[in-house]
C-alpha cells in the first residue's frame, strides 16, 4: 500500500499535460491511503457571472485529472480512463479547492478511484469515482 | 416537444459563461428532439503531448455543459446539476469535436439528459447522462 | 453488426441461471440493433404494499441482467460486470415490463451497453448503462 | 447527525416490503455515521452455476435497498430513488454478505449514500452510490 513515486516526479508529469496544467492541480501529498491536491482559483472557472460560482464543468474535470493522478500515484503507468461519475453536492466559490484522491480498489486490469473536492472552508462541494483500465502490453506502456 | 428558445438566446446565454465561453461551445441547432454544438479546438484541450490526445476531462467538461444547455432549451429556466456520468469510448484526436445533446426524461422536479460526443469523422469519442434539479421556487428563478 | 446467436441458444443460456430464472427474463428479439426482452410480473418485484410500485432494486437487477445478455448476444462469450448505472424515470406497477438493451461501443477490451425499460403502455420507467471487460485468456472463457 | 430511529422499527418497514423481504436484509446496527445491514444468501441468488457465484444484479438490488434504508434511517420519511450507480470490484461467493451503507451529503431536497458489500471474509465485493429526492409536500409523506 506504498506509494513508489515523489510528489515532485508526479507533479512533473502532470504539468507536462496541458490541460492539467491549465486547471492548475498542485499535488500536496502522496500518503498510503489518499493523495492530496491544491487547485487556486481562475476567473475562467465561472459558472454564472450572476451566481459567481464555479462551473461544474470545472468540478467534473478536475475529479477525472485528479482520479488518474491518484491512481498513477499507485501503479506508476499509463492508465485509460473508463468512465466518470460526479456528484455534485453544493454550490462553491470561485476560490482555491482541496482534493483528496483514494484508490478503492485495485485489480490486475481495472481500478476505481474516489475522488473529494473541498472548499478551502472545508465543505464537501462535489464527490465521485472514476474508472481505469490499467494496460499491460508492452505496446500501451509509457516511453519511460 | 418544440423548445422555445432560439439559438442566438441560447448562445448569449452560454457566451455569458466564462468557463463555457472557454471552453467554445458553439450551439449549432435546436430541433425537436436534439440540440447540437460544436467545439473547435484549443491547445490546453491536450491530455499528453506523447500522446496528442484531447484529454477526458474537457470531454467531462463538454458533456456537463452541454446535458445542462441541451435542458435549458426545453424548460428555459435556470436548472441546479445534481450529478453527471461519463464513459470514454475512444480517444480523440485534439479537432472540431460534434455534440449531440437529447432529454431522455423531464419530469416535474428532475430531468435526465443524454449527450454524445463524435470527432469530426463521426467517430463516438466519449457520451454520458446528466441529472438535474428544476427549482420551481421564484427565489431560484434567473433575472430574466 | 449481426448477432450470431439464436433467441433459444441465448434463452437457454439465461434459464441457466437461477438468479435471472428468477427475474423471468424472457428475450423476444435479437435484432441488428436491439435485444429485446419481456419480463413478467412477480408478487416479490413490489416495493411498498401502500404504493404497489416495482422495487427499484428490481429494476436494477433487469437493466444489469439485460446489459449483458445484449452484449453476450453480440459478443457470444462470457463477460464480465464492470459497473452499472440506473436512473429512474417514473414508478411503475408491478405488471409485464418490456426491456431493450442496444450496445453504444464494442471495443476490443471494453463494451458499453445501454438499456432502457418501458411499461406495457410502453411508458419509459428506468434506463441505464453496464460497462463490461471481456477477458481474452482462455482460461475464462466458457466452456462451450 | 443522530438517528432517530430503532433498528426494530426500520426493519419492520423493511420487512413490509414484498422485495426488500425476499432479499433478506437484517439491518444489523444504525450508528451515527453507518447503517450496517447482513445479507444470508439464497440459492437464487447465484449467477451462473458453473461459476457458482453471487449475480451480479443481486448486487445492484442490495445497494439501492440498502441506500434507501440508510438514507431513511436519518430522514425518517419516505423518499425516492433518483439513480444508483454500482461498481463489481470482485467475484463472491453465495454466502452471508455484510453491508454498510453511510449518507454522504443531505440536502434539502436531494440526498447521496454510499454503499459498500463486503464477503463475509471482509473483502469489498461491490460498491456504489444512490441519489434520492426528499419529497416536502404533505401528499407525499407516509402515511405514519
Amino acid at each position: 500500500m506504498t506509494f513508489g513515486t515523489s510528489v515532485e516526479e508526479l507533479q512533473a508529469r502532470l504539468d507536462a499535460s496541458p490541460f492539467n496544467a491549465w486547471l492548475g492541480l498542485q499535488i500536496t501529498n502522496i500518503g498510503t491511503e489518499f493523495v492530496s491536491f491544491r487547485v487556486p482559483p481562475r476567473p475562467e472557472f465561472m459558472g454564472t457571472k450572476r451566481l459567481g460560482r464555479m462551473h461544474g464543468g470545472v468540478l467534473t474535470a478536475l475529479i477525472d485529472a485528479a482520479a488518474g493522478y491518484t491512481l498513477m500515484a499507485r501503479v506508476g503507468v499509463s492508465i485509460t480512463s473508463v468512465d466518470v461519475r460526479v456528484d455534485f453536492h453544493q454550490g462553491a466559490e470561485v476560490e482555491t479547492l482541496l482534493i483528496e484522491g483514494a484508490v478503492v480498489r485495485l485489480g490486475r486490469k481495472l481500478a476505481c478511484v474516489d475522488v473529494r473536492i473541498l472548499s478551502a472552508a472545508n465543505v464537501l462541494i462535489a464527490s465521485g469515482r472514476g474508472t481505469f483500465y490499467i494496460p499491460t502490453d508492452k505496446s500501451t506502456s509509457p516511453a519511460s
